[in-house]
């Protein structure tokens, strides 16, 4: 992409209303814009992030076994009155009259509308198990909306719920989605913790949140420091018992701060404090829907079993405001690779040389036909813009092409997070960019 | 996929509320399910569907130079009080007050949501022109939400906007989106004919529908003969004056019912009288919304210059339904390969054979691994249940195992849409699903 056809409003100062460094780079990287409190919109850089992280949460859904589907944002209210979540969940439901007086709501989450789908279509504990997931935007209508994305009123939410015919099933899907989960947040570049967690409005008695460390994360949090040689990239096989994996990463001590027990018997010279952000949580919660809603099926013995559910949630837009806070310095974002919004980027140094011109045109034609992802900086302005620019928005890689290095057919790659600088052939660039 | 782990939930019923083939079509074949009057859940097959569209519409979006963003569903009522439309609009738009009691709306279009965006970040004519897309779900409250997904509610919709400095550019842009759009409807299988239109709430003085021919149409249209033979798959340069190509796709009569002239000079043995649904819709405006707004840049001589505007609709919901309406028969979808869920079926008609087991299992396992899209029937049905379900949900191609053809090493392979039957052996059905 050249940035001369991008749309890239980029900002110098620091927005006075943002609190924290995420919400802080995303104004100025010009990746989403406020449109209401809480409520933004994506502009071209920052909704390619978001597509990325939305693909790799899809990719790992999938390959634990769920099923794509989509539910809508407005629900009839009478779904929520069967669950009695309707009365219960407060000012933070975004409630709705439609043109002829029905209740409505933006659904917070999805239990009930899942459960009405099941019931609707599955008879048979033949049909068993199932786990349906979706990637929908929710909206909660929080009475201070801040810190961006990461605390905003309507969010992407990848939530997905299991169907089991008893407790064992249940709990094998629960484990799939907590390897799942691992291996998600450790392709989004993340380390994040399972902790052991309330359950608060969905209910149940089986729960983790997990969260990502991050210096300047939203709560603090202890941990065992044995978790810093775990490796969350679990090669794993979802048809094997995954039971001792679980075990292996919920022996040691995990609390966030609510839950954190000053008096637990954990070693103090193991105990890590630190600061975290919550990105995702999952939940077995039993028959508590399937009872209230009638969602049952037919057993082996022609009997009438209420389904076991589980539900499984993964903020999409609150990670990009996660990967910032765990992934940044004094010069703006540092992506990860996984999730860059493009692999690299080109600056001409001297827009007004024409030997230089030629050299950033061909190689970044080179880039494009090669599909490396690449944003070239045409733009006629200062070298210092352009270097400032793509600090900024913290693609892993840029590449700088001069008149002395044009010269002896040199150009220097720069690597964002180290800062390491090399001057290599624009052929050697290419490769190591494809490579 | 196995259809054992799949969630393909079909009736053999015809359900009492689907007055339209596609409607009935895509509620026995499982696709969507209704969670209240007008708003859908997407179940998997009929997501896959909705995806590949929208895969289509994109590509052929950004082809034609246009940015990817994302806008919020949920909008401020002040920002429609700008432009004047949040009193014109009427029942149509759902209406909500949040927690604090501020008026917001369900965003039924965004001409105002980009129009703040454009404002807010663009200061010169030399970063013109701009287009900006985004796919995002709509709300419109309906009086009478029927048809399924051709007529809902909620519904997803692709809208983007174009930004010039002239008239001569704004035309330029509508000109790109009008081709855009022939080439859109043209791989998803349809042919469409752009009619002149008016402009209803979005306003301005040109505008064209995108109208797609099926027997089963919402409203009769007339074009001339000509049309027939115009190929709609343009091989185009967006870098090329369009303007010829628009001359030849706007020459001929064409328009629906509302706009038909019965007494218009076309000689009446050209023209053509049948029925079509309203797929796209592109509108020039000029500065509507940029003056009542204030979306202006610093032009050429430091004038201050309100920027002309163009939007364009597409239906991404509502194609599935347009697709069905145009493709089926009598025993189920046939759908055009381009949006097909799975591109072939594979039964086995003897699931009780162990040889015709394992040679369905081979087949299957070599599709998945060459990258073919593959639904097998796996499960233990008898085999005219197996057929009538691929029939039903109408994939391009199916495959069927059975025991005299295991011993032959032959399968019978079937084209869904001509019915045409052939044996070959399982090598040259992969080899053909896989070409």
């Amino acid at each position: 992409m050249r940035l001369s056809n991008y749309f890239l409003p980029t900002t110098k100062e620091n927005p006075a209303e943002a609190e924290i460094v995420s919400h802080r780079l995303m104004l100025r990287a010009g990746m989403v814009r406020q449109l209401s409190a809480g409520i933004y919109s994506w502009l071209p850089l920052g909704f390619k992030v978001l597509q990325k992280i939305e693909a790799i949460v899809r990719e790992e859904q999938e390959k634990a076994g769920a099923l794509a589907i989509l539910m809508p944002t407005i629900q009839p209210a009478d779904l929520w009155r069967e669950s009695g979540r309707y009365d219960d969940y407060g000012a933070e439901m975004l409630r709705i009259k439609d043109r002829k007086d029905r209740e409505m709501l933006y659904g917070p989450t999805n239990e009930e509308a899942v459960t009405d789908i099941f019931r609707g279509t599955v008879r048979s504990y033949k049909d068993l198990p199932k786990n349906l997931y979706h990637v929908q935007w929710k909206f909660r209508d929080e009475v201070r909306p801040r810190f961006g994305v990461m605390r905003g009123r309507e969010f992407l939410m990848k939530d997905n719920y299991s169907f089991d015919l008893d407790k064992e099933g249940a709990i094998r899907s629960y484990n799939a989605m907590f390897v799942a989960y691992l291996r998600t947040f450790a392709r989004l570049g993340l380390k994040a913790i399972p902790m052991a967690a309330d359950t608060g409005p969905i209910g149940g008695d089986l729960s983790h949140e997990f969260i990502v460390l991050a210096e300047t994360g939203e709560s603090e949090v202890y941990y065992h420091k044995d978790f810093e040689a775990l490796d969350p990239m679990i090669d794993v096989d979802y048809t094997k018992d995954l039971q001792p994996t679980i075990d292996q990463w919920t022996a040691n001590y995990a609390a966030t701060d609510e839950k954190h027990d000053a008096n637990s018997d954990i070693d103090s010279a193991d105990l890590i404090t630190g600061r975290g952000i919550e990105v995702g949580h999952i939940f077995y919660f039993g028959t508590k829907y399937s009872d209230a809603m009638g969602a049952t099926v037919q057993g082996p013995n022609d009997d009438t079993i209420a389904v076991e559910m589980g539900s499984y949630g993964i903020g999409v837009s609150r990670l990009v405001g996660a990967i910032i806070e765990a992934s940044h310095d004094d010069k703006g974002i540092v992506w990860p690779e996984s999730v860059a919004p493009f692999k690299v980027g080109i600056i001409n140094i001297r827009a007004d040389d024409d030997a230089c011109v030629e050299a950033a045109d061909t190689l970044y034609k080179q880039m494009e036909e090669a599909g490396v992802e690449a944003l070239y900086d045409d733009r006629a302005d200062r070298a210092g813009v352009k270097f400032s620019t793509m600090e900024l928005i913290g693609l892993p890689w840029f590449i700088t092409i001069g008149p002395r290095g044009v010269k002896n057919n040199l150009v220097e790659l720069v690597n964002r997070k180290t800062g390491e600088k090399v001057e290599v052939s624009p052929e050697e660039a290419l490769k190591r960019m494809i490579g």
